[in-house]
């Protein structure tokens, strides 16, 4: 999306041709920093110390990780070797795998002085398909905003989201960010209500995208989509989600939950916006979900820049914190799904996909 | 409550007998200063500096700064002034006024001579009155507590409570802390989930009395009560209010309309714990409570201290953000209002009040 007034994706080739560039997703939002990966090690580095987020971002930067140590060493043990260690950056992320199992495939059986190259166009491609599937789970979700906007006759459509699912934390466009954006491109008049989605604050990536790309939008703590919901301010609720089970159910980030029964009070739409690789048919329902808890310092101190710009914490308390990641919200309060292969509408609905 | 291990008022006489204690509320929950206020001047100070906070301290501290100033200055011309200039520190709080207005009724028709003693002695009237309603909410509150406690057989009542209507916002007790602070007292076993209650976070002044206290409770972030709903982790809500209107409709800190959502999700008590004096016959109903809107930069920065204890606030976004303070929870939602006068049940029973 729009960066500074330019077209940008989360990743990049250098003017060079080989080295990777990337933002530092650490320092954002308050700084636009560019790091530019020259070897797979900087690649793993990248990964580990969370430079880069989100499960595609993730996978194509291990892509493009692979593809530098085959630059240095087309050899099959320097393939193994790198592969192993780009894939215990972060264990549990899928797509890491995933996408370093894609490269491998592709240039395990050709010859050692081909292998750097394909292992850049398959890097290449990994991107270019995120970046189309997400254009078109955007294009799923599009005519929802346009109905409304007919509706509401030139008013601003109030779209609600929670988290980032946006454009930083895949290669392009997001996911429910990608009809948010496809709608503003197109001129209708949308304004979103970005939760601040403590206690990581994720909101504020959210709100710098749209910012950058020009969306109107403002922030809110996560405390007031009730009363927006209440005011008649919010006409959609759009949000991405980790993992929806077979029976419809969502997970996604703290706080979900408490927003699709507000919009289910409030008769407003709740929808969806995933990859359908993200549906798991092995997961019968939300209740079988592990819910990750995280360090409670995560709530008990918050990391920020000062007045001065640099870099520190403020403490909120001293007291003990309970830091669950993600709540479960029941397929009975999604109204539709937006995917890649189209919008499935609500939990009946999602029978259709399988 | 107990505080540092001793029994502690919100405002109480210095040893000399004439001066007025009161903690810097400012300062907390990361430092407990006390301030002393010698003069009205510096009685005026902390009110309209928010030194002190919480309408029934307001009005106790005023009470006692219409004291310091006929101590100072008995006179009919220094009681006027003094009134007026009280009286305007917080505007919008009727407390303030109402309380103003005791002292002066006690004093008014008196010699001057005598003034100063009986708005003394109408202050500590005042002080009392508030520890004994507050007391009566618990007494009020407390059956609730112990038939879960009965049922559950010895496992931790789990109460989720929102912002914070403690007893640092009044003399002693609080409204919504009343009844956990009469039921850990009596030896049941309680547990407080503790609302952060973005964006003042007065959720870390709640944990902070009752670690004081040595009542066992976490802080989650706002997002977390819908998850702790689902894992059966909650066994009651309690919340305070700034007024409930006439058909039982609750104005509340922004966010409890989504915990009060949840609560009837899952059959959970959501109560409400008040003085009778906020119910507002006047108001027909929430939607006719105007909410107050504050700045943005309320929720664009986080005050607090940083690791070497100095005060800072870091910055969240540069985004636009939209502040409202309040959300209204309908009276449907509400199992019960626990006041002074007793325990009125959901909204029907608030009729037998008036």
């Amino acid at each position: 999306m729009r960066l500074e007034g330019r077209a940008t994706r989360s990743i990049w080739l250098e003017p060079d041709g080989w080295s990777v560039g990337i933002f530092d997703q650490r320092r954002l939002p308050w700084a636009l920093e560019r790091l530019v990966l020259k070897t797979p090690g900087q690649a793993f580095d990248a990964i580990a110390d969370m430079a880069t987020r989100g499960a595609p971002l993730i996978g194509a930067v291990a892509a493009y990780g692979l593809a530098l140590a085959l630059r240095e060493d087309p050899s099959t043990a320097s393939l193994e070797r790198s592969f192993a260690h780009l894939a215990s950056a972060r264990p549990t992320a899928v797509n890491l795998r995933w996408a370093l199992e894609r490269v491998r495939a592709a240039v395990a059986e050709r010859p050692a002085d081909e292998r750097a190259a394909l292992a850049y166009a398959q890097a290449a491609r990994l991107c270019d398909e995120d970046v189309a599937a997400n254009r078109a789970i955007g294009e799923a979700g599009l005519p929802l905003i346009r109905e409304i906007a007919a509706r509401k006759g030139g008013e601003p459509v109030n779209i609600l989201t929670h988290c980032n699912a946006g454009w930083l934390a895949t290669v392009d466009w997001g996911t429910a960010t990608a009809p948010i954006y496809l709608a503003h491109d197109e001129g209708l008049p949308v304004h979103v209500w970005v939760d601040e989605t403590r206690p990581r604050n994720q909101g504020a990536l959210t709100a710098f995208e749209l910012a950058g790309h020009g969306v109107p939008h403002s922030v809110v703590v996560d405390n007031a989509g009730g009363l927006l919901m209440q005011q008649g301010r919010v006409d959609m609720v759009i949000v991405g989600t980790d993992r929806v089970t077979a029976n419809g159910d969502v997970c996604n980030k703290i706080g979900t939950y408490l927003k699709a029964l507000a919009a289910q009070a409030h008769g407003i739409a709740f929808h969806v916006a995933l990859p359908s690789s993200s549906f798991d048919p092995a997961t019968p329902d939300g209740a079988a979900v592990p819910i990750e808890q995280r360090a409670s310092d995560e709530i008990r101190f918050i990391p920020g820049p000062d007045d001065h710009g640099a870099q520190t914490r403020v403490g909120i308390t001293a007291s003990p914190a309970f830091n669950p990641a993600f709540d479960i919200t029941p397929a009975g309060l999604v109204t539709g799904y937006v995917t890649e292969k189209g919008l499935i509408r609500g939990a009946a609905g999602l029978l259709t996909l399988r």
